[in-house]
C-alpha cells in the first residue's frame, strides 16, 4: 500500500512528528509557496517525500492559525472547489489522542486528514412489511450531494462535541426528533472508507447509531437542509442504496444497517465477506510514517535481533500457545 | 503487507492458477520431498516463490487425492501437531466462487487456507439486568482450547452445507435449540481476522448470528464437546472476553456483539474504530498472487497509459463525479 501512495505521489503530513495527514501532488505545488509555514524535504531515516508542519510552532493554537492563513490565501485564490464549501466548523486533528490543531472542515479532503461522523439508521417494525427505514432527500441547495437520497440523519464530528452528543443534536436539527425518543440510540459500531474525487481525499469513519421509532413518528426537517422524508421496507432501501440517486459516501451505513439486521446475508450474495471488509478499511494503514520512521531508525542500528522481527502492517498477529493442548 | 510476507518466507499456495493459500517454510520444506504434487518455484513474471499443485491434475477429485496422500503420509510421520487433530471432517478450497478440491479440515492452517465457520450469540433481555448472553464452557477433553470459555454455539462451514443450515446444525447439536427457536435466528455480518500458533496460519472468517432467546430456556449439550452453559449480563461478558479463561479466536464475535449491541461504545473506549477494524482484516488482500501476476504481464508489455495506472490493494476508490455541484 505504502509504495503505492509513494507512486501515486501522496506524501505523509507530519505534525509534531506524528502523521495525521494525506496530500496529493496537486495540492503539494500549492503549498509549496509557503515555505515559513511547509517544511517540503525526504526524511532522511525513510527516504519519502513527506510535508510537515513547521516544527517551530508552538503550540494547538499557533499552529491552527498559521495554518489557517494559507487556507484562506488559497480560498481567496479559488484554486480548489474544496474550499468553495467553507463552513467557519472546525474539525480537530488528532494523533493518538493528542490533539495537534484543528482545521475548517471543507480543507480536511485536501490534507487527507481523517474525518469522522456520525450516522443515525432510523427504523420502525411494521407489522406487516416488517422492518422500514427512515431515509431523508437531501436539499437541492445544498453544497454537496444536491437532491440525493440519504441517512435519517448524519452530521460531522465538530470540536468540543462528544460523539453520541453529536448524534443527539443532528437528530434534533435534521429531523426534530424529540430527546424521549432519541434516548433510545443505541451504539452500533463504525463504518470505514476511502474515496477520492476531485474535492480531495476522503478517509471517513462514520460512528453508527441505530433508533427504533414509533409507527406514527414522522421526522420533521428543522434546519432547512433536507426536503424530504421517506419511510421504506428494507427490501426496497437494498435496491435504493446501490442506484445513483444515493449519495455514494452515506451507503456503507446503510449497507450495514441491512447486513447487521439481516436484510443482506452470506447465503444471498458471494461477495458478502469482501462487502464486510470493505466496509471496515484499516485505515490506520494509511498513517505508519511514524512507525516507518522508528522501524528505519532501527534498521540503522543494526540489532540484528530485532531486524529479524517481522511486522505486518495492519494484521493483528498474535502467537498463541495456549490455544492448542500442550504435548505431555 | 506483500513485502513483509516475502521476507517472513511465506508463498503463495496456488490451484489452477488461483492463489487459495500461504505456506511457510517449516512446511515448505516437507513439501520438498512430493515433487510429482508440488511444484515450488519462482514466478517468471512476479519474481515470487510460490508452491502450485501439480496443474497436471485433471479435477477436483484428482487434486483431492493427491494432496490428501501427502496429508496421510505427513500425518503418519508426526511432524505437524496440527494433523493429529485429523476429524476426518473437510473444507472445501475455492477461488472466486469456484472449489478446486476439498482438504481435510486439520489440514488448512498448514496451507494458510481461508477457513470459514459460523457463531451463534444467544442473548436474552432480562427485565432487570437488560442483555444478558448465554456462554458455553468447552469440554476438557476437546482437542483444541480445552476448557476455555466461548459463545453459545460454533462450528466450522464443511463440504456441503450452506452458511445458516449450518448455523441451524450446530445450535441443535452444540446447544439442543429446537427449531422454533433457531428459526428466529437473525443474520448480523462477519467477522474476519488473522492469527498464527505453532499449529499454522489462521486467517478466519466467522459468519455471525444473533438468537434472541426466552427468558426461561437453558441450552442443553448433546454431543459431549461441552461441560457448561451460563447466562451472563453484557457488562460481565465484557470482561470476561478480554481475560485468558476465552478462547481467543471467539472473542471477536463476541466483541462484534457487544459493539454491534451498544455495550462497547467510541465514548467508552479510545481505540473503538481500530478495534472494529481488526474485527474485519481484509484478507482476500493477502490472496493476490493472480493479480500481481496480471499486473506484472501488463507492465511486460509496457503500455504506457495501464502502466500509469495506480492499484491500491484493498483501497476502495472511487472518482466521485457526480457527488458535488458541478461548476456552472
Amino acid at each position: 500500500m505504502s509504495t503505492c501512495f509513494q507512486k501515486c505521489d501522496i506524501r505523509p503530513f507530519v505534525v509534531e512528528g506524528q502523521q495525521v495527514g494525506l496530500i496529493k501532488s496537486d495540492v503539494l505545488k500549492h503549498l509549496e509557496k509557503y515555505p515559513e509555514v511547509f517544511c517540503i524535504r525526504d526524511c532522511e531515516q525513510t527516504k519519502q517525500g513527506l510535508v510537515e508542519l513547521n516544527p517551530a510552532f508552538r503550540d494547538y493554537n499557533e499552529r491552527t492559525e498559521q495554518l489557517e492563513k494559507v487556507l484562506r490565501n488559497l480560498r481567496s485564490e479559488g484554486l480548489f472547489p474544496a474550499l468553495q464549501g467553507w463552513r467557519d466548523e472546525y474539525f480537530e486533528v488528532k494523533s493518538e489522542r493528542r490533539a495537534l490543531l484543528k482545521m475548517e472542515r471543507a480543507a480536511t479532503p485536501l490534507f487527507g486528514v481523517r474525518k469522522y461522523g456520525v450516522d443515525i439508521n432510523g427504523y420502525v417494525r411494521h407489522p406487516t412489511h416488517g422492518i422500514c427505514i427512515w431515509l431523508q432527500q437531501r436539499s437541492n441547495t445544498k453544497e454537496t450531494w444536491p437532491g440525493k437520497w440519504d441517512n435519517m440523519v448524519g452530521g460531522g464530528l465538530s470540536v468540543g462535541f462528544g460523539i453520541k452528543e453529536t448524534a443527539i443534536k443532528e437528530a434534533a436539527e435534521e429531523a426534530s426528533i424529540p430527546y424521549d425518543l432519541v434516548k433510545n440510540l443505541v451504539s452500533a459500531g463504525c463504518v470505514s472508507f476511502y474515496f477520492e474525487s476531485r474535492q480531495g481525499l476522503f478517509p471517513n469513519t462514520e460512528y453508527v447509531f441505530d433508533l427504533e421509532l414509533p409507527l406514527d413518528f414522522v421526522p420533521q426537517n428543522s434546519d432547512g437542509e433536507v426536503q424530504a422524508f421517506e419511510l421504506l421496507p428494507a427490501k426496497e432501501c437494498v435496491e435504493r442504496v446501490f442506484t445513483p440517486d444515493f449519495k455514494t459516501t452515506s451507503a456503507p451505513v446503510v449497507i450495514d444497517f441491512l447486513i447487521r439486521h439481516g436484510h443482506i446475508t452470506a447465503d444471498d450474495v458471494v461477495d458478502f465477506t469482501q462487502i464486510v471488509e470493505l466496509l471496515h478499511v484499516p485505515l490506520q494503514s494509511l498513517y505508519t510514517y511514524r512507525a516507518r520512521l522508528e522501524q528505519a531508525k532501527k534498521h540503522q542500528q543494526n540489532l540484528p535481533g530485532d531486524a529479524r522481527n517481522c511486522r505486518c502492517g495492519s494484521l493483528q498477529k498474535k502467537s498463541v500457545e495456549n490455544g492448542h493442548k500442550k504435548d505431555t
